[in-house]
């Protein structure tokens, strides 16, 4: 390895190579920790295309498998170098190129850090809606790679509804420009839309051609507490009946607000079971509308409380709070393993009674919280210690979970991808035939199989765990 | 050729099987009837997905080119049977499954029409708001196969942006079913989405998930005269730049309007030169809002004229109109032959100068109106007669055209596809790599070539003209 470490430090300088064991120890996980890695042999730093070009086609010639990474905060174990080889960090590509207001769009670098890239926008009154949790520290290019959402994904979509082109580095150095700064196109095979989700299998993002909206004028947050989980669920099935679209519809559970409430004031009401966290945006009396209907549903339906949220700062620390849920949890307990499952937004209820009944049967604490309003709710096996017994229940309970998302006509993964975490379930829901599909695809883009190997599918005799 | 005949009539039955010439003679176009084609040798008319299958399963083993087709609508030459062999009419295939009001989906077969299934849902306060203005005779599977458009892409997308799911069938006969009936999915390569504006080249859409709206409760109509073209232009581009958002901004010349005005009543103003026809949706206060924010953009840039058309009837009749704009040429021109140029929604000035001086300059005729509001517009040779000279004048009027609105960061294509018409200007867009890996999936998909060949791409030597 040590020729790999020279080669690459001849191509890029000393300041872009990371070669020893300590400083790439990091390089071996994402945001879990739980799953078959390792160290990667060495890690890179490219500035520019170029420098991208220049190590994928010394890695294309060397046969060297090579496993783009963005800030590491997936949830699938998608950017970890399970073959070793080279981790390329994209995080120094961080350059704004352009935004252009009277098009609606912008040009970014793959490293560009989610929420300050949202900050500086909402300052010249710009929206760039997907809002996965981890915003803070993620890049816009993981999120594209994972096809990420976020709780906007109710009204705005995810990530692939706004990206209409890219730079993609193929496996032997070449780069090519699917897509543009236009808005709608039809000129072949979708290859923008291909990369998006790829997961770093296909050839590396460098750039990306985003879409953008007008930020919205107006907002209001209204806190919703149920008697049961049930009942949360119901309401948000009404909600999409009655053809109501807030921009957010989070579902919690007495322990999430618990765990918030620790942190944040002023405290939630603690005596509920389920927990709505709504937000609407648009114009002022759209937002004033949908707020009306959304009220007069849990009216009816019966919740336990209705609160509005009318200060500014109170309805923020709620919504960041939101987004810390997972870290704080991580904080609490030895281990939380959190799934993806998202089923026909009028099947809720049956997934939020299905996730308790496998957690009461199987004997083990499922926390349970996610974007109600599509539908996608992240289950998480909470570990208070880590057993053989207790780790084979959990794999037996998540096996059960899943099979149950499928047969509600769901899918595995909403917005986190596959990675390595989802891999023996692919087969479930996709089917041999598509599997094949996919496998064909990624050896017409990577015909030595060097982009991030051992991802998406299962490898032959391949086990995921630790 | 007799053989194919029986054996397609053993499979299916002789009600769905078409094999005399002149009863055929309507498969050898699409819309247009100026790309070289032929008469197919069969035409079937499977009722089923099975039937689909079997179809694919003999033309796989016998290798015999299957061209899929819907209303023959579209305006790219895609569903031609340029090789022969059999042309699939999807059109008796038009169940609509089911619609999930709860879940805001619904599913469909490929053959369902586009305006009488809107219209269904309209009443049940639906809106599935992709609209090709063939919208009463085009079907929802060749508005997937195109990843088709319409006016109302400005605010709510194309096609691509409401197919959760397929059912495909593949070149030998296998059914896939890619996505499903959630709003979001981050599993493995989309290939819902590669389906989706793969023009009928790697494989059978059969059925389709479609995600749905609530129905917008009011909307306006507002007609803006201008002095210029380029007046409209910069109107749209400055309603861009404001962050307004209409439903919908055509753009019209002079002459459309007076196409129009021959035909409906009460007629438009016709002494402008550009015409705005716009679109407001959402609630009554949003309406309302947008509209304000516009006329005052409007009268900032000192429009002609803008009426505010509150007569719902003459409000219908104008957009009427505007969808027949295209059909109504056609019988005044010995031929109209449309492009489908997008660029940047702030180009949108440009491009409209840059079509009014190759018309000037190449001594030809060219119509204007487009989706302005997205970039989107379909500049039209029009031609009075047909000679050498004047289709000469006009490859070379088309080639400038094209050529400046890639310069200008656009497309060759929005939402019309590529079909046989724009596959000479494929490369000039996409460069060969892109294009090569286009190559690459389709033989992923199709091995024998055996799906609507000699579309999307050249052929070695090929020529598209009659």
């Amino acid at each position: 390895m040590q020729g790999l470490v020279k080669d690459l430090t001849a191509l890029l300088g000393h300041s872009q190579v990371l070669s020893h064991p300590e400083e790439m120890l990091a390089y071996a996980n994402d945001a879990t920790h739980y799953f078959k890695s390792r160290v990667p042999d060495v890690v890179v730093f490219p500035h520019t295309t170029e420098d991208v070009s220049k190590i994928m086609k010394y890695s294309f010639e060397q046969v060297i498998p090579v496993t783009p990474r963005g800030a590491g905060s997936g949830l699938a174990g998608g950017c970890t170098p399970v073959h070793g080889g080279i981790v390329m960090d994209l995080k120094r590509m961080n350059k704004i190129i352009e935004i252009e207001q009277n098009n609606m769009t912008t040009i970014v670098e793959a490293g560009v850090v989610l929420k300050p890239f949202q900050d500086m926008l909402e300052k010249r009154r710009l929206f760039y809606p997907p809002d996965p949790q981890s915003a803070s520290v993620c890049t816009i290019g993981g999120n594209i790679a994972t096809r990420a959402g976020g709780p906007r994904g109710v009204k705005y979509g995810t990530t692939g509804n706004y990206v209409t082109g890219l730079e993609v580095v193929l496996p032997d150095g070449t780069v090519i420009n699917p897509g543009g700064k236009f808005v709608k196109q039809s000129v072949g095979y979708d290859l923008t839309r291909l990369m998006t989700g790829s997961e770093g299998t296909l050839g590396v993002i460098t750039r990306a051609n985003l879409r953008l909206l007008p930020f919205p004028e107006a907002n209001r947050t209204i806190v919703v507490v149920t008697d049961t989980l049930e009942q949360a669920a119901e309401i948000v099935s009404e909600i999409t009946g009655r053809g109501a679209v807030p921009a957010m519809v989070e579902f919690l559970t007495k322990m999430a607000i618990a765990v918030m409430n620790s942190y944040f004031s002023p405290p939630l009401p603690a005596d509920g079971e389920g927990y709505l966290l709504m937000y609407f945006d648009g114009t002022e009396s759209q937002v004033e509308y949908e707020a009306r209907v959304v009220t007069e549903i849990c009216n009816d339906l019966k919740a336990k409380e209705i609160r509005l949220v009318d200060d500014k700062e109170a309805a923020n620390n709620y919504w960041t709070a939101r987004a810390n849920v997972y870290p704080l949890i991580q904080t609490i307990f030895q281990r939380a393993t959190t799934e993806d499952i998202t089923v026909p937004r009028n099947k809720l209820p049956e997934l939020v009674r299905t996730v308790q009944s496998i957690a009461a049967e199987e004997g083990i604490m499922i926390g349970l919280a996610g974007h109600a309003g599509d539908g996608n709710m992240h289950p998480s096996v909470l570990f208070t210690q880590i057993t053989p017994e207790i780790l084979e229940k959990a794999d037996i309970a998540v096996d059960r979970l899943i099979r149950a998302g499928l047969d509600m006509g769901g899918t595995i993964s909403g917005e986190h991808g596959i990675g390595i975490h989802k891999a023996k379930y692919l087969e479930w829901e996709l089917g041999l035939v598509q599997i094949e599909l996919m496998k064909g695809i990624k050896k017409v883009f990577d015909p030595k199989g060097i982009m991030n190997p051992g991802k998406i599918w299962m490898e032959e005799g391949g086990d995921v765990h630790v």
